[in-house]
């Protein structure tokens, strides 16, 4: 989708152009004409021969040739009628400026369904209704009743706005204006009939006038078209900075009650920004710091960290937020240290180095200091903090030089400048690829975003294969019959283990001199419970039973559940027993997945057994996924450190872990819309392996208009 | 402590008076003469009858008046004459900006000491040195070398800045003028030989001039000091806002290698401000903005936190920042609804409320929702989002006009407004007590902290009595004649338990036939250990045995605990056994206190057993310590979510717990410097209260140079 009509429109017409500039109608026109719009404008007005000074035509089937862009401006009611002409007239795109659709309930909603299909019907490009329009600042194109581009407008530059919501667009607008961000697009979606965020995102993969997309989301209604944009803006080296609102119940709440989209659960949102490598930012002021630094900088190619400061307080609060953020920060080489000491002596040459107020005497040993660091190999990224002093005229010069001659020396090497300095000073230093920021933590946490998002490129463009490396061809896919409707646990961890997820061992019994038999087997140590496809929770019946010690327990056991379920649950059917080898593990897990109509296949790791009710520590994937997303994911919940060196404990691999979780993801994918409900918990993780010490398996026959599963999967990678 | 003469002085004397205003004794004479300071300025230069236009004295000795303030600008070796003198013509406070003292090793350090004491032998203030020296904005006093003021001052205000650093000094002045904010007084502490920013801070408390207080502080070398003084600011209703730097590993190590102070443990001074309600910044940014809004604005009086915005995606981005920092959002009442709902047929009257962009058209619909959220008493803090409207022209006044109408329907209402304003809307807006933050989560974290500051107020200013009430007064104070040295595990319990710490039940045996006996009194489940005054880690060692059945394996086990301390610890006292009954707790608490030599007595809580070493989670408190103060890191500790209902169990209440740590707290704090260790590792929470399963108490007589244990404690409070 390359939406070239709406970026970029040869000509432009205007439909309800008012004569009234404050109007909705009136708006556009008074913008194209008097800031510098150089395609062509038409004005349609039925009942005026002329809008502010320029010809109108009644009706977009009488204008003379066929504009690129319509923006529509009319009331409500009369926008079908308007968009159907445009459509005949074999229009490129509309943007539908006009609200009283979804926004204000059935009838809206049906209304907005209509203009929908008449954009796809006409293959024509459809933004809007209820949006705020679009700008093009290189091409003065101004598609938009706002009137904030009349007080001023902000340069043109390589970073694109998309927003869903107008009034954020608005703001966004303005604030790029007033912090000197240079924008290529700005473009609100509204209530997104047809063009939504992620499709914006994806037609600006492909604009050559932008480089870095700063995109505000309410919520998606297709989540995998979302996935899909931000894999291939990341696959196109285009940083996205995504802020989605939402993340707190509270949030949640908020959202659910002003907007007409879906807004799905944070945590998906989360795996698909993590997974596509876009860069999540929690407030407005932290997108714009991301989106200048990504426009301005080099991401450095690692974690290490030099920072040369004149402040060693200021030093120490930026090692701080280095090690936040995961920042290393190796120490000069010796013979740059002691060649700094020799000039000043009560310098500090550890990382931080701190060249002390000296250099306002001596200048030059700021420049020894960050050209050596720069040279040395040491580094991936350097931080300058230059406190005051850039504010002073007579170092603007030095510090520029400075930052110039650290280029010269290590064109990779990503550079930050941080201090106060003049507009004019902050433009210099970032035409060198510098980042400037007053706040030193900024700079840092501006760099490990870029690190991050660098480091997470190669996973986020690779395409995960459905079927993982690591399974054999055998078990690669789903049988073709397969099981229907809810497993009883026997059949859910045979279905698990067909797929290679390796069940604890046990066997199922009809009854207790079998359960005798199969407990001394697994070497009397064993958890009983009751097989059963109608009991999801087994031990709320008086279905479970741990602790057996001897055969007269087992057998007393066997009866007591027998009696039990039939008490609490007669309804439910009781087909023998389970007996399972009790494990000792070292960490317990638990692994869930689902089918989520917005998002596609989903995954849910997370810390399992007691865990999951006092302290639920759980991290969503997309399905299927890949080693390093689980790895991250691992690592993020604490299993790592869980599985390494701890009071004796020798450590373990985590490789089966993550092969389990591939699989498993791979399946999930694989099932598609068919998956209902796919749990382990817990997923046993001992020495020797990992099991699955329960399963609760659920699936159907996919909904009858959706593609196949598989199908479905494939087709949203890039 | 009230610095009278260094903060107000009437008179100063330059010593070392430089004819070359770019040098440190040329810089504070120009900015004396040129900023329009009121005061006297006298010159000392023994070499020169006039500087820079001014008559100039040989020495403060041929002054002919005594001046309140001496500013020392002469190179080292000449410094320790230059506060002699101006010792004994009586001068009331020296500022000694000169370097080359303790930053520059151990002579340096001498030559410092010896400063500190003809300061203290005369009652002279002494600043410095190596330190940036002081500013009075109202008074245009700038005693400083740093040229920072003659590129523009900040306006006069009640913000004070005291920063160890100088570098760090300069740039908060350069930012304080930037950024628009007002200050009292500036002052650099440097080296701190006799002045610390803990005795600014306790000076500013009985400043005039001064309602808030920015702190910068890299270390203190007294924590009880730190202490008295952040305390006295709370009780005088002045917030302090504190940047300590050094928060992780990373700065803790870029910290020492540049400062001459100690710095002491992060968590501590953690700590220190938790209980002190200092509020603590993590960034520069972040220091100034809270300043701002505590200088400016009204601290909400409880967490009903109302929201009104034109965009309802961004309300829901506040919302979340809301959710994050505790604060709630009930709903509006529903007749304001119902009306609101009237006014704009497609507003949300949920909070946050969102009036839409219609204010543009009908701006008195944000005066209704404004003035009746105000009025209805559901809110303690009111947000205001305007987006870009606040830039155009024509609204200013509107917004003026809805603050001012906010703010007389309730008085007491904190409110903030966000968008973008011009400066001087902004300083109208603050002129009526409003907060004013472009970023909208900026005035939800600041109204946050402005409630946390508020509502910790009570407690921070309570003085925690050494002897908890619920503590009997048979068991107030530890017995005279202490124990002493490193205690065996009974001698430990015991101790604890003659102040009211209870222990697991247990008994104290010499033998296995004794042992047996004790087994059977505590109902067959116990623990068996080693008991040795020797041995800190017993099962190291072989010396602790669970699991024991019966008393055969009971038998069994006395003797192979016997032979192998016997073998791996032939050294240590074998003194029997010791038969503890094992209780099975919900919770594992530990529990440790210890006399740091800066900041007194202090007590570490956390989470016991296995989460010691896999996931610690601890959290120090200042002894002795109240009520409030351990239910706050109970929460903060996942311990009373713990306590509460989960999986079937019964909720257990905390009180026992906090009664336990107010006794632990007041026992460290009476014992004093003669307290070397105390650890109850783990401490048992059952349904049946508290109990200690393991104790470690090791007591020293106090070291002789300080004041009893009990004494010093009791100094501290205010």
């Amino acid at each position: 989708m390359t939406l070239k009509a709406l970026l970029h429109p040869a000509s432009v017409a205007i439909v309800g152009a008012s004569q009234n500039p404050q109007k909705i109608g009136g708006m556009p026109v008074r913008l194209l004409a008097e800031l510098g719009y150089r395609g062509t404008i038409h004005l349609i007005n039925p009942a005026a021969e002329e809008v502010q000074g320029r010809r109108a035509y009644p009706s977009l089937a009488a204008l003379p040739t066929t504009p690129d862009l319509a923006i529509i401006a009319v009331p409500a009611p009369a926008v079908e009628a308007a968009l159907r002409q445009a459509a005949d007239k074999g229009i490129g795109a509309a943007i539908v400026l006009s609200s009283g659709f979804a926004e204000v309930g059935e009838a809206g909603a049906a209304a907005q369904q209509r203009l929908a299909d008449i954009a796809r019907g006409s293959g024509m490009t459809l933004l809007g209704p209820n949006c705020l329009g679009t700008m093009n600042l290189r091409e003065q194109l101004f598609a938009t009743f706002s009137p904030a581009p009349l007080a001023g407008r902000p340069e043109p530059g390589a970073v694109a706005i998309v927003s869903q919501s107008g009034a954020f667009g608005g703001y966004a607008f303005s604030l790029a204006r007033a912090g000197g961000l240079g924008l290529s697009h700005w473009i609100t979606t509204g209530n997104e009939a047809a063009t939504s965020v992620a499709d914006v995102i994806d037609a600006l993969v492909d604009d050559d006038d932008t480089r870095v997309i700063l995109a505000y989301i309410e919520g998606a209604r297709d989540g995998r078209r979302l996935q899909q944009a931000l894999r291939r803006a990341r696959a196109a080296g285009k940083p996205v900075i995504v802020t989605k609102v939402g993340r707190t119940d509270a949030g949640a709440r908020a959202a659910m009650s002003h907007t007409a989209s879906l807004s799905g659960e944070d945590s998906v949102y989360q795996a698909v920004f993590d997974d596509t490598g876009a860069v999540r930012a929690t407030t407005i002021e932290q997108m714009f710091r991301l989106g200048q630094a990504f426009a301005t900088g080099t991401p450095p190619r690692g974690r290490r960290l030099g920072i040369i400061t004149v402040s060693g307080g200021v030093g120490t609060l930026m090692a701080d937020a280095a090690s936040d953020a995961g920042l290393a920060l190796p120490p000069l080489p010796v013979a740059v240290a002691a060649e700094l000491k020799r000039r000043i002596p009560f310098c500090s040459t550890a990382n931080p180095v701190d060249v002390t107020g000296q250099i306002t005497a001596t200048y030059e040993v700021m420049d020894f200091a960050a050209i050596e660091a720069a040279r040395c190999g040491a580094y991936d990224g350097l931080v300058l903090f230059l406190a005051a002093a850039g504010g002073a005229a007579g170092f603007a010069d030095k510090f520029e030089n400075t930052v110039r001659l650290v280029r010269e020396a290590a064109p990779g090497l990503s550079l930050a400048f941080s201090g106060i300095v003049s507009p004019d000073l902050r433009r210099r230093l970032q035409a060198h690829g510098c980042l400037v920021h007053e706040e030193p933590t900024h700079a840092i946490e501006a760099m490990a975003a870029m690190e991050r998002w660098l480091a997470a490129g190669a996973d986020a463009v690779a395409v995960p294969s459905p079927v993982p490396e690591t399974q054999s061809a055998a078990t690669a896919m789903p049988p073709k019959d397969l099981p229907s409707g809810l497993l009883n646990e026997v059949a859910g961890l045979a279905f698990l283990a067909s797929q290679g997820i390796p069940a604890a061992p046990h066997r199922h019994v009809r009854d207790a001199d079998a359960a005798v038999e199969a407990w001394r087997a697994l070497g009397g140590q064993a958890v009983l419970k009751i097989v059963s496809p109608d009991l999801l929770h087994k031990s709320d019946v008086g279905g479970v039973r741990v602790g057996l010690r001897d055969e007269e327990e087992l057998r007393e056991a066997c009866a007591t559940i027998e009696a039990c379920v039939a008490a609490k649950a007669p309804q439910a059917r009781r087909e023998g027993f389970l007996v399972a080898r009790r494990l000792d593990p070292r960490v317990e897990l638990m692994l869930g997945a689902r089918w989520d109509p917005t998002f596609g296949p989903l995954v849910i790791l997370g810390l399992g057994g007691v865990a999951v009710e006092l302290e639920p520590r759980t991290s969503v994937l997309t399905a299927p996924t890949t080693p390093a997303r689980v790895r991250a994911r691992l690592q993020a919940l604490g299993v790592l450190r869980r599985l390494g060196v701890w009071r004796g404990h020798a450590p373990i691999d985590e490789t089966p872990i993550v092969e389990t979780v591939l699989r498993f993801a791979a399946l999930a994918a694989a099932l598609g819309p068919g998956l209902r409900t796919m749990e382990i918990n817990p997923l046993m993780v001992t020495e020797d392996g990992v099991a699955a010490a329960d399963a609760v398996v659920e699936l159907g026959p996919p909904p009858q208009d959706q593609p196949s599963a598989t199908r479905q999967a494939q087709s949203d990678l890039p």
